[in-house]
């Protein structure tokens, strides 16, 4: 039994006993019967509303796990039918770049389940359902599971987060080059790096003055950050000592 | 506003104005203030459980999210490999099948998203999650919306799950060749034809026996059925007349 369960098994009973009570150890006036009444009422509602919200919860999920099964098959299928070109024109010297590039996506998606934070994760993989702004890329040198250091996970995952939607909220759209937020996390030996790279039209003033604040938001103990600003270019690292 | 949230609303008013009357207006005896707050406590509890149930149900829903993902980038990766395989030796010759192949099963995919069934779609999409016991094919002749047809949806959808989870649960796993449901359906006039063709090892009498039970608590209005068992092979057709 979980303990949301056991809450409510012991929220019920306590319910129902003050209701019982009410009517049979009370004077039996109108009042403390229709009361009693009244409260029995409101109990049921609830409990019914429970069950409608857990429908309309499960629909949801089903429906935001259709739509990325489609964004994914469909983005798959664009990288290989550009090789199946390929394969049909003949033009098998260009096969090799193609594959390297599929191969580097795939290592880059089994990189972002290995994050090891499932918020994040889950953020990362539903990222283009939600946000159409840039494109999101994640370099990874290495594997690195965040779950691992000595870091408060939820407060990263926050953080993470809360910047790259800000890069996608400050962004301005353009019919020519795509924009691109470039993410990378980096191990030292004392902290984890976590770099923002940007490229593409935005709007500075905002983006200095809403970064800032993310950061005082999580104190300097947490996080300190460079910034480098320059046309269509933004360089953001962050820093994020371990515990001790 | 949702509906759940309209009764949830409703319900909470009902219940704080029972309990603030129990206070005020009812005479002020010990066992009407205790009730009073035995009634708010257990009321708390209740709003501290919805709380703590929605956060599990979030954190369920990414671990099967990202399970799920994990599962297509694995599946695709295995037919690019081969692909690959084939590119790196130059054995040009073979890319064309493998294509198919590939071309094949993103049709297939694409065709289950279209059933328009949300919760059939979501069964099928995330049925090697939870079912090992077979392979599930679908195949598709042509687009079909099942959603689109003069048929209780739900009753669609839940007969269809029961009858494959049925197979998965009577299908004796093998060593040598992997156990094979293909399922399929197809547009007669006036019905819906509903196919399952099963190769492998299997309980015949069990498959037999349930099969039958459940198309009873369906009704013969709603559907019947055809079948034919064979060593290591079991067809079932089931025809779902439309309602007028």
């Amino acid at each position: 039994m979980q303990q949301w369960q056991r809450i409510r098994s012991i929220s019920t009973v306590v319910l129902l006993v003050s209701i019982l009570l009410l009517i049979w150890a009370a004077p039996a006036t109108l009042l403390s019967v229709g009361l009693a009444l009244l409260g029995a009422l409101g109990c049921a509602g609830i409990f019914i509303s429970i069950k409608e919200e857990r429908k309309q919860l499960k629909a949801e999920n089903r429906r935001q796990m259709i739509d990325l099964i489609g964004h994914y098959r469909h983005d798959w299928m664009n990288d290989i039918q550009l090789l199946f070109g390929y394969v049909t024109l003949k033009k098998y010297d260009k096969l090799n770049d193609c594959m390297d590039k599929i191969r580097e996506k795939a290592l880059q998606e089994s990189g972002i389940a290995k994050l090891g934070i499932p918020s994040l994760v889950a953020f990362f993989v539903s990222f283009r359902l939600y946000y159409n702004a840039l494109a999101l890329e994640l370099e990874m040198e290495e594997e690195i599971n965040l779950a691992s250091l000595p870091l408060d996970k939820e407060k990263v995952s926050h953080l993470v987060q809360m910047t790259v939607k800000l890069f996608n909220s400050l962004a301005i759209p353009s019919n020519d080059e795509p924009n691109i937020l470039s993410v990378q996390f980096d191990l030292e030996s004392e902290a984890l790096v976590f770099d923002l790279i940007y490229q593409g039209g935005y709007d500075e003033v905002a983006l200095r003055h809403e970064i800032k604040r993310i950061l005082e938001f999580f104190t300097t103990k947490f996080a300190t950050m460079e910034e480098e600003y320059t046309a269509n270019q933004a360089v953001i690292t962050i820093r994020l000592p371990f515990h001790h």
